[in-house]
């Protein structure tokens, strides 16, 4: 009896089918199974109920479905694919409900590899986790800017780019989850810094709120070479790209010399709508210029760094961690969906329980 | 009487118009104008018999004309633009004939950035230059191996990229000035080598002379991503590219985690014939791939290892330098044009004058 009241109904959301192209809420289904909350001491499983998901543009790239011809080793380099109808991973902060590991307890809280589910099973070893002390931060904040958001702009511009003091930084998609910490933290280095951003609304507030030097809508620059050139009327020295395309060739076009650009994403590229960057290589070559690709995680040995500063540069609201939350696991779809038209402001989130 | 016999006539090639697209040898012609040999003792002026020049395909790209709207300054950042019915600065080796500065005297030889000419003025502080001791080894070897070529293949390969000993290495453009160095060097440096070239018999001098472990004609090949994954079936660690365009896609598709890319040359850019390079960007972060445009001047630090390591190499006969050497002022036209339909094999070097 006491075993049978432990099974409970655990929801998720799974893809249907692969998707190639834009992602639509209708790519996606609820799916219901059993779980049992009844584990073995000493299995090492454990049973976690989440409660923050970070939603993230890059987990496209493992819902399409590759021919064999294509080199896609990458890709399962990042992360492995996703089959339709199967958990689909990604990161998020919950609490321990069931341990059969002498290392959790039920009700610590955790955060690393869950699933979009309302529950998920970890099992040590083969998906990341680790206790989690909120150090009276918000949880959410854990999930975004001192997550790999936050890690990917301080890994990128400190460790890629070695921005320097008073150096010219052009930050695409400023108001996205990664690009509005890598802005603020530049500012906070004290460098010169201009964002792009979709919307009048995400350009006020980077020019308000969030303290950038300047910033622009680049739906409604027709050429943008001459924007990033009026903008940067003396070069620009890195450019932190989320974007790729034709931003990144503009970006080149007007990058100083020893310029550097810490590319962490290419969302324009994901659905394949827009066309390819394809960066000037005489630019490239007579201006010594870098275009490094990165993921937070090879920069494991600055993260203790990074959690400490920007602990500092919360708590002292020298930076403020812009989130974008909505509520139930019905919501993941949309929220999904919605990056790949701009809809989010700042660090995409969707809170499935409250803790 | 005197002052009248030291006055010469001095002849050189140069551009009738800007050059846009491939060169024609008709693109050029001759001029001759007087110069006075009789230079005024402590006026630091240095006339040079030019005996050894350096036909660089880098060229082109300051014979171009530029648009104002255009953002040029990469261009002029690596060497000043060359306008019609000027002189056309260039590397090469050659002998005082005359000299107002007491550091050089008649007979010396030196090199440095001399003229497409019989003679060359030089203003000490103006042009580079300086003496040069030959070692004992042809002066030839002075303007290709031993200069920027292989300093480049040196700086690309050991600086940029950093190569360690069992990387599999691909070098564009492999029996050019700069890639038939480089491939020796990743070889004797314990490197995995396959180099890439337009024709049977630079793929035939790859494979049996230089010692390369694989070669292949690019011409032949429909389709390059398949080419190079036959052929680094483990994917590709480092790319030396001289070439950009296609070739720089398929090696980014093929290479390995934290593959780089030192990009010195983009030889099929430079006519606006070829496409520009879109490597994927998706690939570029999920395998961390850098792209590193540099020039060898750069690396100045190391350029005493550089000469004392390809000495040594080039005097046990470890290393082969292929130059691809033609005579008279006349033909630096054709051997310029030539540069960009593949004729050259290894280092085109105009011979001006007997020593």
């Amino acid at each position: 009896m006491m075993e049978e009241a432990l099974i409970i109904t655990n929801r998720s959301i799974v893809i249907k089918t692969h998707i190639n192209g834009f992602p639509k809420e209708t790519d996606f289904e609820l799916k219901s199974e059993a779980l049992s909350l009844n584990v073995e001491p000493g299995s090492g499983h454990v049973i976690v109920k989440n409660l923050y998901l970070s939603i993230d543009p890059a987990q496209l790239n493992r819902m399409k479905s590759y021919s064999t011809s294509q080199s896609h080793h990458s890709i399962q380099a990042a992360a492995a694919a996703i089959a339709p109808g199967s958990e689909i991973r990604g990161h998020g902060v919950g609490k321990v409900v069931a341990s059969g590991d002498p290392e959790f307890q039920e009700g610590d809280l955790v955060a690393g590899e869950l699933t979009w589910g309302e529950y998920c099973l970890m099992k040590p070893g083969v998906f990341y986790f680790r206790k989690l002390d909120s150090m009276g931060l918000p949880l959410s904040c854990h999930v975004g800017t001192l997550a790999y958001g936050g890690m990917t702009a301080y890994a990128g511009l400190f460790e890629v780019c070695k921005v320097k003091k008073g150096e010219k930084v052009f930050v695409s998609a400023a108001a996205g989850s990664v690009g509005h910490i890598a802005g603020q933290l530049a500012k906070l280095h004290g460098c010169y810094v201009v964002g792009s951003a979709g919307t009048t609304e995400k350009v006020e507030l980077l020019k308000g709120k969030l303290g950038f030097d300047d910033a622009f809508n680049y739906k409604e620059e027709a050429d943008l070479k001459a924007t990033l050139r009026k903008h940067f009327p003396h070069g620009i020295d890195v450019y932190f790209d989320s974007v790729g395309g034709e931003m990144l060739e503009a970006a080149v076009a007007n990058m100083n010399l020893f310029g550097r650009v810490a590319a962490c994403g290419a969302i324009s590229e994901y659905t394949g709508s827009g066309r390819k960057a394809a960066p000037d290589m005489v630019e490239v070559i007579y201006r010594r210029i870098q275009i490094q690709g990165f993921l937070c995680p090879d920069f494991l040995s600055v993260h203790s760094d990074f959690i400490s500063a920007t602990c500092d540069h919360l708590r002292s609201e020298k930076m403020v961690s812009v989130e974008d939350i909505s509520t139930g696991l019905e919501s993941i779809p949309s929220s999904f969906a919605g990056l790949f038209h701009g809809s989010n402001i700042g660090k995409t989130i969707v809170q499935i329980a409250v803790e």
